[in-house]
């Protein structure tokens, strides 16, 4: 199950991806290293866009906070999705890969003056109006400008997808969008038609994160194209796209169940067709946002074992040389993830470990209880899923270099993010003349 | 009770950090800004150093991990404190700064080979030995440079200190050290005398973070001092140094009681010499760690709010430039901080708001229900005892550029950390040429 795209064991019972045996690329590019399996990626891009597009008019943006970098974005530029950003440096990055700024959209709740002016500067396809604070600042500068801006507006729907708690963005009590059940909504659609400047193509909505159950999606997709037709009948104003959002859940490990993205197609857009016939609208373009649905399983971490700990008729720790720097997402959500031993892939597992990092924190763990074939110290440690959210969310706790990151493709790997250096770390800082040592 | 060192509020209302108005900090530096009262945190400096000296032979370290660069390590140099670093790019820094490298403690549950020969090369004072893999690694290691290496081994009592889940490290199921209680620590030591090249001069432990009940740290040195007693009595080998860690509590929110750094010292060392007069124990020179207890409550981060949103009978959101970015602490351990307007410090609260980041995630919080001075856009806030564990763990999500850090004295502000640009953020970005763009 956590085998996906070009992932595969050779003869020598090592894990291959993208053509290229994992041992040969911790021999170049050392580790913790971040590989991205480019043809499973790009599958990934194709899969979400064609099941999409069966049904009529939609755009698949890739959510590149998932993760973002100049090759990731030029993938998502080559394979025609639209991408969505939700930062400067996000906007910044896209750019500089030559991403096409039509086919940007720009989200956040807090959108700084100069994040609107660089991506009205650019000529963003879409900016997402999150507030009432949001929508008179971006009218003014666009009025600066001279620039009329087409905007959807982020609408909080009061949908709870079942999920951890914090990658929950649905429900009421969030700090994104206008609330749709106290009136909030309609008050910010009709702002939004009332300024000279902003032009409303559409509603944006989010319900979550890692969500398995398509009923969520539908029902979602009905309140939206519900209020659709509310604010039709309000200000005769037609919103001609809808925005779903991501939160299409992936296999992370055993108990995850995702769904065909076809499955996800389908319930949303039937949803919209059916809601559109019975409200007699006109079917708007839909707009999806998946990121860790592309660019997730795409992903894998590899590690070199280091140190081991036993505690008697408890646990047995193994370390590894990366950590909560490169994958916070066991310590902040308690996230669970799929790992094998890269250079005994074929082994049958015989013993059960708790995967930790080399962060002096005790909340510095990557995985709890997994079965691996017996573990020793040099062995490499592939853990599976590791695209978004990763090197995305890395940090340089402890002072660790952040790793570097290689795309593999048909025997070939090409280094896409540099390891950081010591010198690296020390890049920024400054030491005052006045704090002499004697 | 937030305000510590040299914060004050002047006569314009504004809050004041060594001697500056931190509006004219904002000016020239922009936000979010990092500041670092360098008086208070040379004050938490002495102060610990002085609540131990007292009682006879001891070392201050200041544990780097909490905020660790050139300017601090060289202030913790100038103090004449010890350093403890658990990882090569901390050690780097601390040299880099002049660190004198006898007066480094290196940690670490699995430093790497790379590591072991730096802090050899360099001449570490100690080297903290956390499991039987390393005392291996680190005698073949030290046999390679034909040089003998002091160590301490660290020691699991089973000492819960009552703390969050996620920062208690003295629990017997930890990643870290030779548990007391099944009989592996008495193994290590006596592992220890037998490695010809390494040198036992003490054991190490640390029980957990933000304690302020001083009942665990006596309970844990009379633990270790029992300990001690008995490797006199297996072994022969009398410990000469009792490393205690850190973990002394300090002042966040209401509800946190931080005790006088005397009062820490005086349990401790009262306990030491009581069981060593017992055990009929030479005095150990005891070692202690503290890392937030200096650098937390000299660091204030300041903010500019941007946007609102208003939940009906729920929440009144505001949010800032920077967030788990910058500080993850309260998603990570549900943390609380306090705050004020920096603009308005001498008004009375009047609202209660919380306070989100502007990262696209709904975990990105930084406070909750936090009274504040009717809220406008444009305001400054202050963040209180930010100094640790907020720079240190500080990462690029969403692409944000991590924030400029000024150390301020006396009227005077020196840039000790340069803002991040976004040619920062893609600095190590490689663009394969295959990639190209039609």
């Amino acid at each position: 199950m956590f085998l996906t795209g070009t992932m595969k064991i050779n003869a020598q019972g090592h894990l291959v991806i993208g053509g290229i045996d994992t041992l040969e690329l911790v021999k170049e590019f050392g580790t913790p290293l971040w590989v991205v399996d480019e043809e499973g990626l790009r599958y990934n891009c194709r899969v979400l866009k064609e099941a999409f597009s069966r049904w009529g008019d939609a755009v698949v943006a890739y959510a590149s906070k998932s993760l973002c970098n100049l090759a990731i974005c030029r993938i998502a530029a080559q394979e025609g999705l639209a991408l969505d950003v939700v930062s400067g440096g996000e906007l910044f990055t896209a750019l500089q890969a030559g991403f096409p700024a039509e086919r940007i959209l720009f989200h956040g709740n807090n959108k700084d003056p100069e994040e609107i002016r660089m991506a009205l500067q650019a000529g963003v396809g879409r900016i997402i109006v999150d507030n009432f604070y949001e929508l008179e600042l971006l009218n003014s500068i666009a009025e600066e400008y001279g620039k009329n801006v087409d905007i959807l507006l982020r609408i909080t729907p009061g949908v709870e997808a079942h999920t951890h708690e914090y990658i929950q963005t649905g429900q009421i009590d969030s700090k994104f969008g206008f609330t749709l059940t106290d009136g909030q909504a309609m008050e910010g659609v009709k702002a939004a038609v009332y300024s000279p400047r902003l032009n409303l193509t559409g509603l944006h909505c989010h319900i979550g994160s890692q969500i398995f159950d398509m009923d969520p999606f539908r029902y979602t997709t009905a309140l939206m194209m519900e209020f659709i037709a509310q604010i039709k009948e309000e200000t005769a104003q037609e919103i001609a796209e809808l925005d779903l959002g991501g939160g299409f859940g992936i296999f992370y490990a055993s108990g995850d169940q995702p769904v065909d993205p076809e499955e996800w197609a389908e319930a949303v857009m039937t949803t919209v067709q059916e809601k559109a016939r019975h409200y007699n609208l006109r079917v708007p373009r839909v707009i999806v946002e998946p990121g860790r649905a592309i660019s997730g399983p795409a992903g894998v971490t590899l590690y070199t074992i280091g140190s081991f700990k036993e505690v008697s008729g408890i646990r047995k720790y193994i370390a590894v040389d990366g950590g909560m720097t490169d994958n916070i997402r066991t310590a902040l959500y308690g996230a669970k993830y799929s790992a094998i031993l890269a250079n005994k892939a074929d082994q049958e597992p015989v013993e059960t470990v708790s995967v930790a990092g080399k962060c002096c924190e005790s909340g510095d763990m990557l995985l709890w209880d997994v079965k691996l074939p017996r573990v020793e110290s040099g062995d490499i440690l592939a853990v599976f899923a590791t695209g978004a959210y990763n090197y995305s969310m890395s940090s340089n706790y402890n002072r660790l270099p952040r790793p570097a990151m290689v795309l593999v493709n048909q025997g070939c790997a090409d280094l896409i993010l540099k390891r950081e250096t010591y010198e690296d770390l020390l890049r920024n800082d400054l030491l005052p003349d006045r704090l002499k040592l004697e």
